[in-house]
C-alpha cells in the first residue's frame, strides 16, 4: 500500500453491472491506476470505460482484444493485477492468458469447476504468480461468517434466516448455505431437540442444511440482500445481521484484493484467507 | 371503570400459571376485588390465592367447590365476572354453570370446539349474559393483527417469522396461522410471483398458509415468543414486531375484558372485538 | 380507476430525481397518460421525457414553458392533474397557475408556509378544484405512522428510532419528529418515568420531542431511511418499523393521490386523508 | 474438564439473586460439586442452598462463618474454588481469605477499585493461585465485543444502540461505554463526518463516546437488556445484536470461570481473556 507507483489494474468485463463499479472505484483510488478495459459486448466497443462507469471519461476506451491488453500491462515496470467480472464460460481462459503474461488475476467471476480452480492453481504454482478466486467480495460478509464460526464453539443452537428481493428464484441463497458449512465444518451436531417437533405446516420449520442447521428464505420486493444467523443458549440471543443496500459494498474487497494479490505466489480461495 | 365499588372477581384455576398471575392483576387494581379463587389441583386446596401467587395474604383460600363460589358471588350486589383459565375438559361446564349463576365468564382456556361455543352463545344470549371467549389476551398482538390487516390493503406482499424458544413442539404457532388467516379472509391473492422460484433445499421459503402467504418458524433456547410480519413493495418494507417477554404481558387484556364484559349481553369471541 | 380514458397528467420538475420517477410511474401505468413536462433547468430543454427518466422515448420534450403546457391540457375531454416536485420558490405559482386553468395539482415539493397552504385552500375552494399536498408520498410511511397513534391509545410507553445515510445533515428526521407529534396530539403524557434517570454522557436518551417522546437518530453510509417506532409496556413491546430502499417506493402514493384529486373539490394536506 | 473428581465450589453471597442462580448451575454441572454456601443475610442463615435457590435440597446450609468453610474446602483432595457474588465492601476480603487458604477465587462481585484490583494480583501472583475478576460473566456479549474489535479494523463508521427496562436509572449501560471503549483502544478516529451535522432537537445524535463513537439509550417497561453495534460502509450494513433475557445467560460463563481458574497460577481480568 505504500507503493511507489500506483498499480495498473486491467478491468475484464468493464462493461457489466460489476465491470463498471470496478472501473469507478479503481478511478478514484490513489494507489490504483486503470490500465486497460475489456469487454466481450459489441455495444460497449470503443466507448470510454470512464463515461460508461458514470464518471468523467478515463481515455480508457473499451477493447475486445484481451491479448493485446495484457501485452500492453505486461510492459509496464509495476506487476499488474486483472480484475475479471465476465461469464463461466471464458473466466478460466481469462485467467490462463493473464498468468501467461505476468498479469496477477482477481477472479470474481463464478462457475469455474473444482478441476479448472485446481488446474489454474498448478498453472499459477509453477509462475509463482498470486491468483485470486473470491466468491463473495463483501468484506462485512466474511466477517459475518467468521464471527458466526467463533460463536458457535460457545453455542449449541443456531438458525439462519436470510432475505431478498422477490427476483431471486433459488433458495436458500448461495451465501446462507456456504456460512452453513463453514459452521458445519466444525465437526459438531447443532441443535439438539429439547422436544419433539411437528409441523403443522409443512415447511414451517425451514430447510436442513449442514449438520442440522436450518435456514429460511424471504423473498419480498422492497427488500435487497440480506443475512441473519441466530445463535440462541438459555437466557441470551446473539445475533449477526448483513444488509447489502447497493453494489458498492464489494469494492473494499475488490481494492484489498488488488493490493494482496501482488503479495502472493499461489492460487487462494476465498476473501477471508486474506483478511 | 367509573363504578362505585369494585367489580367482584372468582379466578378459576388460580393455582396455574395465569391463574396466579390473574390473581396478582386483579388484586392490585382498584376497581377489582378478588372474591373467589378456585382449583381442581388437590396440592393447591386451602392455600392463599395471594401467597400462591407470590404477593401477600388475600384472605382467600383456593377452593374446589365451584358452586359454592358462584353462589357466594351471585349474592354480591355487584354483577360479578369469572376468569377461566382451567382444562379444556372443564371449561364448557365452568362457563355454563356461570352464567346459569349470573356470573359473566371471561375465558382465557383454548379447546373449545365450535360446537361448544355456539352452544354457549345461545345461552348467554337466552340469559342477557355476557360472555368473552379470548384465545389470546395480548393486546399488542391484537394491535399487530389489526395493524397488518390494514396495511394489506396496500401491499400485495407479505411473510410472517414467528421465533419461539426451542420447548416448543409445533410449527408454526397457533397466532401465526391466525395473523395468516385474518389477512386471507380478505380475499385476496397474496404475493403474486415474479420468477419461477425453486427450492434447493427443501423447505427453505416456509410454510404456505392461508392465500399464500409464508409462515417461517424459528425455534431457539433464549427465544421467548415474538411474531413479525413483513411487507414488501417496490422500494420499502414496513415491518410489524411483537415481543412477549413475560406472562404479565396479557394482563392489561384480562383486565380490559373484565371490564367490558360487563357491558355485553351476548357471546363476544375474540379481544380484537372489544379494542 | 375504471375511467374510460387515461387520466392525463402534466410532471412539473420532470428532469428531477423525483420528477424523473414519476415520469416513468405514469408512463407505465394504463390509467394515467403522460401529458407534458416541464422543468426550469435549460440541461434537460427539449430532451425527451421518457429518455431522460432511463425508459424507452415518449415522444414528449421537456419544456419550460408552463402557460402553454397547462392551456394544452386544460383542453382535453379529460379534466388534467398536475405532479410538481419543483422547488419551494415556484410550487406556489406553479399550484395557482394550475388551478387556474382546471388542472388539478398533486404537490410533493415542500417549503410552503401555512400562509400559503392557507392562501391556496381558499383559492381551489372558490374553484372547486381539488388540490392535493403531500409532504410524504409513501404509504408504508402513513400507515406506519397511523398504526402508532392506534397503539398509542393502549401503551404509556414509546420511543422513536430513526436511521439514515450520513449524507443527511440535520436531526431528527422530519419524518421522525412528524410521527412524535402525530401521537403527541392525542393530549397523553408518555413515559411517565419509573426512576430517576441520569446520564452519564450527556445526550445518551437522545431528543426529547412532543410530550416526552425520545427520538434517536443514527448516521451511518449503508443506511438509506428507516424509523422505529418502539411500544413498551409490561412483558412485552411493539415495533413499527418502515424501511425506504428506492424512491420507487413513492410511486404508488403519487399514483394514488393522482386518481384522488379527481375525486376532490378542495385542497386536502396530508396523503394519510386520501387513504 | 475430564478431573476425575468433580471440582468443589464454595458459593459466597449464595442467597443473592445471582448466588442462587450459581447454585443452581453447580448443582446441575457433573463436573462441579458444591461444597459450601455463605451468605451473611441473616434470613438466609441455615436454609437450604438448594431449596433457596428452588431445586431439590442439597444438604448444604447456609452459613456465615467464611473461616470455616474455607478451612473445610482447604481440606479436599482437589484444589478448590470459590465463587463470589457479594458486596463491594466485602468482596476484597472475601479474596484474600479465599487466596490464603488456597481457594480460587471466581469474582463477579463489582466495585473493586484499580489499587484492589492490582494488591489481589500480586497477593495470587505470590501465592500461585489463579485469580478471576469477571465484570460480565456473558458469553455472548464478550462475543460479540470481540467480533466488533475485529469489524473495526474493515468499518470505519459505528453507532452503539443499547435497550434497557425502564427500571435502569443510568445511560448508556456500562456494558456499552466499555464496548466503545474496546473499539477506541484501537487507536483509530472514527465517523469521519460527511457534512456538517446539526441537531434540531438537542440529544437526537446520542451521546459521544471513547473516539466519536455514538451511544443511544432506549429505556422501555417490556426490554430487558440489549445491545447492537451497527457498522456502515457504502452499500452495506453489518449489525451484532445481543439480548439478554435471563439470568441463567451468565451461567455459561461461570462454569467456565470455575474451570479456567484452576489452570492459572496468576490474577486475570475479564471474560475474553478465557475465551
Amino acid at each position: 500500500m505504500t507503493n511507489q507507483f500506483p498499480i495498473p489494474v486491467i478491468v475484464n468485463g468493464a462493461g457489466g453491472k460489476m465491470g463498471r463499479e470496478v472501473v469507478k472505484a479503481v478511478a478514484t483510488a490513489s494507489d490504483l491506476t486503470l490500465m486497460g478495459a475489456i469487454d466481450r459486448n459489441p455495444q460497449t466497443l470503443n466507448q470510454d470505460a470512464g463515461s460508461l462507469a458514470g464518471i468523467e471519461p478515463l481515455e480508457i476506451p473499451i477493447t475486445n482484444d484481451r491479448e493485446a491488453t495484457l501485452v500492453m500491462a505486461a510492459q509496464e515496470k509495476q506487476p499488474g493485477v486483472m480484475v475479471d467480472f465476465t461469464h463461466p464460460d471464458f473466466v478460466y481462459d481469462n485467467v490462463r492468458a493473464a498468468i501467461a503474461y505476468g498479469i496477477r488475476p482477481v477472479v470474481g467471476t463464478t462457475g469455474l469447476s473444482p478441476e479448472q480452480i485446481q488446474d489454474l492453481a498448478e498453472f499459477a504454482d509453477k509462475a509463482s504468480i498470486g491468483c485470486l478466486i473470491i466468491p463473495n467480495f463483501c468484506i462485512g460478509m466474511v466477517l459475518l461468517q467468521q464471527a458466526a464460526v467463533t460463536a458457535s464453539q460457545y453455542f449449541d443452537h443456531v438458525e439462519i434466516i436470510e432475505l431478498h428481493h422477490n427476483q431471486k428464484a433459488d433458495a436458500p441463497s448461495g451465501t446462507a448455505i456456504h456460512t452453513a458449512q463453514m459452521l458445519g465444518e466444525l465437526g459438531k451436531a447443532y441443535n439438539p431437540p429439547s422436544v419433539e417437533e411437528s409441523e403443522k405446516l409443512t415447511g414451517a420449520r425451514g430447510a436442513t442444511a449442514a449438520e442440522n442447521i436450518r435456514i429460511h428464505s424471504i423473498r419480498l420486493p422492497g427488500l435487497i440482500a440480506h443475512q441473519e444467523v441466530i445463535f440462541g443458549s438459555s437466557g441470551e440471543i446473539y445475533t449477526l445481521r448483513h444488509d447489502t443496500t447497493d453494489r458498492a459494498c464489494y469494492m473494499p474487497g475488490v481494492k484489498l484484493a488488488i493490493r494482496k494479490v501482488l503479495e502472493l505466489k499461489t492460487l487462494v480461495y476465498g476473501l477471508e484467507k486474506i483478511l
